[in-house]
């Protein structure tokens, strides 16, 4: 049995207006049904883990609506971060919570905010992963690409261990060239940032590279179901390193070869942005992707197509002769753009902030 | 001194989702100023006329809108039909309430809904026609055309007659063929409904081609000041031909010479749809027009040009890399289409009714 972690961090500004700092990408129905991606991550991890062995570890901002989205999920398995301390804080504070109910767990960690359609091709990876993490591996997955991305980390294989590999390295970001290269050579694979491992081996590798971080987050697990935990979190969580779990962790167990890695041929995508949404959820006949999430009417898209239209407002949608664009209505905003150009949403964002109109973003 | 009577009537629905059946294009601010096209035009005749020789005639839906949007016109002057009956009821009605006050008023009659932005040349070519009617023509204004527009009327001239020329006839929409040829010989000009002349010389012709009509308005007229003006009205205004002035009483009174015509040349448009808005008002140095009627923040258009947006709810528009778009917001709805294909917009609001969806339309 699994016990699964789902990181529930991020904003997601190329998704705005949609996305907002109050409402993040991982609470948004972009799944092609009225599931937030949240609760499309933890239905997927339900063929793996139970739900009180299902942990999501979350901002104070968006506690409420985590619990509120996930009744199912036992209260003391939501924990709260009382402010950002990026994510070997927050893994390791899981991987802590998590010893001590059973100390030889093996845990999985997957962000809230990716979209797998295929729950069973997924499932089948994980436990693959689970079986080398089992024999004292830090396993990661990895996808098989679909393309030269190269908005994204890479994996690169190495020997054969039985259902997976070892990962010979981290790969940052490529340029074009390389990405291309990556992909022909079949020696790389997408870093989706999904890890599993034993958390008795995992804790012991935090120790060794960040002893202060390990000592701490030991004791906030150790005080987790006691009434000290709340002064303990005031206290010591502010004092921890801000270091991702990979460069903390996973990057120096690599170059000591204890990190594996297992493929995942399955359709996986972050919805980074509003092209990208428009890909990976089944269009209309004519392309076009509707999300209808809020109250409005159904859009009227006239002789339009290949749009991304949101309808997230009480509004009606119309368009007329539009095709590849995104339309967004929301309360309080609306966005056109055309596809080509989703990456720049974030540009609005950050004009907003700039005029101090902190309420749109 | 002119007695200025407004037509207030038609809805515009090229226009949606600004204009509606409950909020008609004159009484929206599509000036490029807070001013309605209503309010714009009782200004323009400010030159001409006195408020309390200025008069709208408007249907009932629209009485309170007008009532506020014109506080300086005397309640009397406002001409409140209680149904639709086509602008000879309309107009002779007018006609009739200004001949119980002076019976040889010269009375002008110009469409609430029609964009001027020159008072001074509108008021110098309507003063050459108060000129002719005072002599017992019955005076159009038609404008120098600009090009060969297809969706108007046109007049063409005849005999120079002083300041203006006889009309020799009213000429029905062209084709493109035609409108060419009619810009080209310099004798046509644009039909923009616009009439001048004497309450006496328009009510005697009124009673030479449609008795019943001139009989019923001057018994409307005559209860005009009087308390059977509401019982009057609801018994006899339902009898009334429905028929338009043109039909009525210029044609037949061009085909006897009795009808003249004084060129305008001034820039005019009747802002049928949201391309044309954007060629009637300035834009911005990207030649985008913005019209922020409602109480939401300045759109952000990046790296957009040449579009026409209308903010008239209270939300942020934001484009990215948009040209040459119509993009409208409103509080129920927002409208996404290139210009070029303005004209449908019409089809939209055919299609919410045919759905039954009235409250959109």
């Amino acid at each position: 049995m699994l016990h699964a972690v789902v990181p529930a961090g991020g904003s997601g500004t190329r998704l705005w207006p949609l996305s907002r700092s109050q409402r993040p990408k991982f609470l948004l129905p972009l799944t092609g049904s009225d599931q937030s991606l949240l609760q499309s991550t933890v239905e997927r991890l339900g063929r793996l883990s139970a739900v009180d062995h299902t942990y999501v570890v979350t901002g104070s901002a968006h506690a409420v609506d985590v619990a509120r989205q996930l009744p199912q999920v036992p209260g003391d398995n939501i924990l709260v971060e009382p402010s950002p301390r990026d994510s070997a804080a927050a893994i390791s504070l899981a991987a802590a919570v998590i010893a001590e109910r059973d100390p030889k767990a093996i845990m999985g960690s997957f962000a809230a905010d990716h979209l797998v359609p295929d729950h069973e091709a997924f499932a089948q990876t994980v436990e693959k992963a689970m079986d080398l993490a089992d024999q004292g591996f830090l396993m990661t997955i990895g996808i098989t690409p679909s393309g030269p991305d190269t908005g994204l980390g890479y994996l690169r294989i190495g020997d054969n261990i039985g259902p997976g590999y070892k990962l010979d390295a981290f790969v940052e970001k490529p340029d074009q060239v390389s990405a291309v290269e990556y992909v022909n050579s079949g020696q790389y694979l997408w870093n989706a940032g999904m890890f599993t491992w034993r958390v008795d081996v995992f804790l012991d590798q935090l120790a060794k590279r960040k002893p202060q971080l390990h000592q701490t987050v030991r004791r906030l697990a150790e005080a987790w179901d006691s009434p000290q935990r709340e002064s303990l979190f005031s206290q010591l969580w502010p004092t921890l390193e801000k270091i991702s779990v990979d460069y903390a962790v996973m990057e120096p167990a690599a170059a000591e070869s204890m990190v594996g890695v297992v493929p995942g041929r399955f359709s996986w995508d972050d919805v980074g942005d509003f092209d990208t949404l428009g890909k990976v959820i089944k269009g209309d006949g004519l392309g076009n992707v509707v999300l209808n999430s809020g109250s409005g009417p159904e859009p009227l898209l006239n002789e339009s197509k290949r749009n991304v239209v949101v309808s997230a407002g009480d509004r009606l949608i119309a368009t007329i002769g539009v095709d590849d664009a995104i339309v967004v209505d929301t309360d309080d905003a609306v966005l056109v753009a055309p596809r080509d150009r989703a990456q720049e949403v974030k540009l609005v964002v950050e004009e907003l902030k700039s005029k101090g109109r902190n309420d749109l973003v």
